[in-house]
C-alpha cells in the first residue's frame, strides 16, 4: 500500500426497486463497472441497494433477505476480485431466528472483509430490523483504512467518533435519505451533518444516497464526498437522479489530526468530562 | 414564563480592542442597548468581548482580567436589570493563584446566574488560560432554558450533547472564529458545525462572532442563529462587519425531540455502545 497515492472513490446513486432482486443486482453491477471504468478504487452503493427500502413488513423483508452466500454478496465479491476494487453496499441480511438486519458489507479482492449492522434504526425500520450492537468496523484495505456505517447512524456524532478514534481515514456510508422540505437554497441537513462529522474528526466521508420514488417515498439524492475540512469535493447535485459522484482523495492526510501548533482534534477531547469510561482510546 | 411565546435573540457582532477595557465596555453597552431596542430579550456578545482576544502572553491577560466584581460584569448586570434581558458575554476571568480563564457569564435581572469556563482551548490559549472542568451549565431563565459554551468547544459534539441532554432549549456560544481560507461559495465550516450540532439535538444555537483585525488576526464574522433543524434563521452575512443578528425563536419547540413516529433523537442514543458510563441520562 502506497499511502500517499490518491484514491478514487465513487458513490453510485442508483434507484433500486423494492423486491426486484435480479434487477437490483443488475443495476448494482452496471454502476460498479461504470465507476471502475472511470477510475474508482472504492465504490459505495446505497443503503439496502440489494433489496430496496420501503418494506411493508418483516415478512416481506425476510423474503428478500440474503446471507453472505446469497447471489448479491457473491456478485459483489466476484466484481471486487475482477476489478481489484473495494465495494461497500447495503443489503437486507438474514439473521438466525428469522430476523433481518439493515446491513452493509465491505468486500475487496480477498472477499467479504466485514459486515456492519445498522445500530440506529429509522422510523418503521424499528418494526422490521434487529439493530446492530457492534461499533462501526475499520478495515485495513489496499487503499486505506475504511469504516462503514449506515444513514441515521450519522446523526449520532458519538458513533462517528468511534471509527475515527480507531484510525479510519475514510468513512463509507450507504444511505437512503427520505426527502423532506427545507428552506430554499439551503443544503440538506443530512449533508450538513456529514460535513460536520468529517471536520470534527478530520476524516473523509463518502455518503451514497439513492433516487427513484419507492412506494410514495422520494429521496434527497444527496450523494456527497467530503474532505477532512468538511467541504464537499463532489456532490451533492440537487435532483441529480442516477449518477456517479467521484472524487480523488489522499487518505493518508486523514492520519494527521493536528490543526494548530497546540491542537490535535482527538487528543483535545476530554473523555472524563464526557462521562466516557475510557474505552475509546 | 410563557413557554410558547417567541423569544427574540440577538448576536452582537462587535469589534473589541485588545487591552482597551473602557472602549470594550462602551462598545458592549451600545450594542446591548441597540439589540434591546430592536426587541432582543437574550443578547449574546463575542468571546472575550471584555478584553479582546490576541494576548501576547499570560501577563497581559492577567492584567486585563476581571472578577465578577469587576466593572464589566457589574455593567452587564446593571443593563440586564434595567432592560430585563439575559446577556451572555465572554470575558477574561481572574482566577485564584494568578491564573485566567476564557469565560462567559450569563446574567439576567437577578444578577450573574452562571459563569462557564472554556474547556477546549484553541492554539495559543493553551499557553495562557486554565481550561474549565465543568460541563456547560443550563440556566432556567425567564425566557427559556439556556446553555453556554465557547468557540472551539463547539467542535466537540460530545460537549454539546451534555447541555442538550440536560434540557437546554437554546445554546448561546460566544465565539472568536479566526478567518481561514475555504472553497468559494462554501459556508464556513464553523457555521456548518453549529448547524449540525443544532440538528442532532434539536435545540436552537446562537453563536456570536466578532470582527475587526486584531494584531494581524481577521475573523470569519459568521454570527449565526440556527433553528432546531440546523438551518440558519439569521446570519451568517459574509464580511458583515459590525452588526446585530436577530431572530425570533419558539424555544419551547426544542423540548420535543421526537422526529418520526418511532424516533426520538435523545432516546435513540445507545450510550452503552458509546462507552458512556450512564452519567449522561
Amino acid at each position: 500500500m502506497n499511502a500517499s497515492r490518491p484514491v478514487t472513490v465513487a458513490c453510485c446513486q442508483i434507484a433500486p426497486r423494492v423486491g426486484d432482486l435480479a434487477h437490483n443486482r443488475h443495476l448494482g453491477e452496471r454502476a460498479i463497472r461504470e465507476a471502475a471504468l472511470r477510475g474508482a478504487q472504492v465504490v459505495v452503493l446505497p443503503e439496502l441497494a440489494q433489496s430496496g427500502y420501503v418494506f411493508h413488513d418483516l415478512a416481506e423483508a425476510l423474503a428478500l433477505s440474503e446471507t453472505l452466500e446469497g447471489p448479491t454478496l457473491q456478485l459483489w465479491q466476484a466484481l471486487a476480485r475482477e476489478l481489484d476494487i473495494v465495494i461497500v453496499g447495503g443489503f437486507c441480511e438474514w439473521l438466525e431466528g428469522d430476523r433481518v438486519a439493515n446491513s452493509a458489507a465491505l468486500v475487496d479482492a480477498g472477499g467479504v472483509r466485514t459486515v456492519y449492522r445498522k445500530a440506529h434504526l429509522w422510523d418503521a425500520e424499528n418494526t422490521i430490523f434487529t439493530a446492530g450492537t457492534e461499533a462501526p468496523p475499520v478495515v485495513e484495505t489496499a487503499f486505506g483504512r475504511i469504516a462503514v456505517m449506515i444513514c441515521y447512524d450519522l446523526e449520532f456524532p458519538e458513533w462517528v467518533r468511534l471509527p475515527a478514534l480507531a484510525g479510519a481515514e475514510l468513512l463509507c456510508a450507504p444511505v437512503n435519505w427520505p426527502w423532506g422540505p427545507r428552506p430554499v437554497q439551503e443544503r440538506p441537513a443530512e449533508v450538513v451533518r456529514v460535513q460536520a462529522n468529517a471536520s470534527v474528526n478530520r476524516l473523509f466521508i463518502a455518503a451514497c444516497d439513492r433516487h427513484g420514488n419507492e412506494r410514495g417515498v422520494d429521496w434527497v439524492q444527496g450523494s456527497v464526498i467530503v474532505d477532512m475540512d468538511g467541504y464537499p469535493l463532489a456532490g451533492p447535485e440537487e435532483g441529480g437522479g442516477e449518477q456517479i459522484v467521484l472524487a480523488s482523495l489522499n487518505l493518508a492526510e486523514a492520519r494527521n489530526k493536528r490543526i494548530s501548533r497546540h491542537n490535535h482534534l482527538h487528543q483535545d477531547r476530554r473523555p472524563a468530562l464526557y462521562g466516557e469510561e475510557g474505552l475509546l482510546g
